[in-house]
């Protein structure tokens, strides 16, 4: 097979012009391209894949750690958004390169050695922890970078984020029932560790005492494990305890799950007898019967912010904490007919 | 700052040992590498990330086309297939490059134009389709490429591939099934235009012919969609036409746990009237109680192989069709206790 360089030498021509003929034929003039393109034909050359140099692409890659979740977890809503993620790189004129990394500083090196050998020009972060070490290295290294989701229980935001108000998703929800006349809201929510779970819990709490409807501790209740089981068990307790309860906004989906399973059981009808919410608009939503109401977080948009931050050179007085509301995605299981 | 070329100056050495230094120190000489990093120290050099030119390494990039669903479906397991595509491609010294692209023919100028910046090395494909465009033009480009997937409806496949087993998934479900004394084991399926459907449907009839046990046209149901609902439904059905059926294999944990839902409904006991079995073990199998029996694909070992056919030139004797049995995860919904 022939090689670039005979190209090159057949057409009279540079090896950089031949690669410009192959990928840039727009900076070559008409006579030039069509010489190359004779020659290549002639010929018979293909592209090497392996000629690295030949790369002559300025495209920028951003790195995205694909998150791992311990056993029985789920990212029911992971590749909605990868496919946002990567449109919205795309549409940036970039692409994203996926790695994995292991959580906290035993991912340091991987971040290192993409960065070392040039193949990433920024990195979304996810997953972040409280003093993730991932933040300090990536300023120090002067590496752009942004993450989605806030890091919690640190008084000031680490880097820039991109994240969603869980609490006026939760918020959202609670006025959503009052409207249609609830009045004893519970909350089902994870453990205390969680941040994630406190700011949505302090959303339902804020709505629920605006609102003047009650927020008795026992209306919250904490599930140990996000299972459908503990939704269910949490929601057994909570309506054997104060069978006053005429709504339930679930921190999650599968809790979510969990509470329409529990009043099936009990013969009640989820969105009549009592209505339920959950959180993240995964696929789970509208494959149960009644459909189950959810905050979904808006994909799209933040994975438009995301590369938006990435991209641009920080300005003063363009903020690079985006927080976006999440949107109420009403149905059955709380709003029936 | 400094450039690359007022360090190579300042350390006497060429643009490229500085690019070294940086990126393959092994390369230099100590002394060389003593002067240079010396220089980057003094001038306080920091790696300028658009000299793109400086790119060293020769990593190989593998294309993978997020997959998008029409509205309501999920990819339940995509975080982990990713997880394990990646590991794969990096244990290999690769990476994986993700991106967006119509189905179809109108997916190909993506796919030609990452091809033709150079940006990707090979190409792994999923969510085949008869007559898929992308075979035809991988091979005539002579672009390495692998499908996760058979395609269906065709007499020979259009290229290498990786595929699960589904015929012997849903077999070794019905084989588990009549080993714990279950004799009349009903099917859950698709509509019949999916080929993947037909096969999973082949292995139940295959395996219950071989046992003695009955494939009664009744015993097969289609769903219309893959939900909950039309799984309880379909179920519903089955029941009341034929209330001798004491197993149901589902073509998929969603309508796996829409069986349950109507055994829960009918005051049923899931494993020890009826025993139930999935697919895909998605995390949704272990979110329900009694916690589901489902198939799980061995992702480590399809993204192993994956790369593998990928990265390994053709050898005669060596097939590059791969199909890898399943395994079946046995829980309380078909084992209880």
């Amino acid at each position: 097979m022939a090689t670039l360089k005979q190209v090159a030498a057949h057409a009279e021509v540079s090896v950089q012009t031949v690669s410009n003929a192959l990928n840039a034929p727009h900076r070559l003039r008409p006579d030039t391209l069509q010489r190359v393109t004779k020659s290549i034909e002639l010929l018979n050359y293909r592209p090497n894949r392996n000629a690295r140099s030949l790369r002559t692409s300025a495209v920028e890659l951003i790195g995205y750690c694909v998150p791992s979740w311990p056993d029985g977890q789920a990212h029911l809503v992971m590749d909605q958004f990868l496919h946002a993620l990567c449109t919205a790189a795309e549409t940036s004129g970039r692409h994203i390169l996926l790695f994995t990394a292991p959580v906290g500083v035993e991912g340091m090196p991987v971040y290192e050695d993409l960065h070392a050998r040039r193949l990433v020009d920024g990195f979304v972060l996810s997953q972040t922890e409280t003093h993730d070490p991932r933040h300090g290295w990536l300023k120090e290294q002067q590496i752009p970078f942004v993450s989605f989701g806030r890091v919690w229980k640190e008084t000031t935001q680490p880097g820039p984020y991109v994240d969603v108000d869980g609490a006026g998703g939760c918020a959202a929800a609670v006025r959503h029932l009052h409207e249609t006349g609830r009045r004893r809201i519970a909350f089902l929510s994870w453990p205390k560790t969680s941040g994630l779970a406190e700011d949505r819990l302090s959303g339902w709490r804020a709505a629920c005492r605006e609102l003047g409807l009650p927020t008795d501790a026992s209306l919250a209740v904490r599930c140990l494990e996000d299972t459908i089981d503990q939704g269910a068990r949490a929601t057994a307790e909570l309506l054997d305890a104060d069978p006053g309860v005429d709504a339930i906004v679930a921190i999650s989906d599968i809790l979510a799950l969990g509470a329409l399973r529990e009043l099936t059981r009990r013969g009640l009808t989820a969105g009549v007898d009592v209505a339920v919410t959950g959180f993240d608009d995964s696929p789970l939503a509208s494959v149960v019967s009644p459909a189950l109401t959810s905050i979904r977080q808006p994909m799209d948009q933040i994975a438009t912010e995301l590369i938006d931050i990435l991209t641009t050179p920080a300005t003063p007085g363009v903020s690079t904490e985006r927080l976006l509301q999440p949107e109420l995605v009403i149905r059955g299981s709380s709003a029936p007919g």
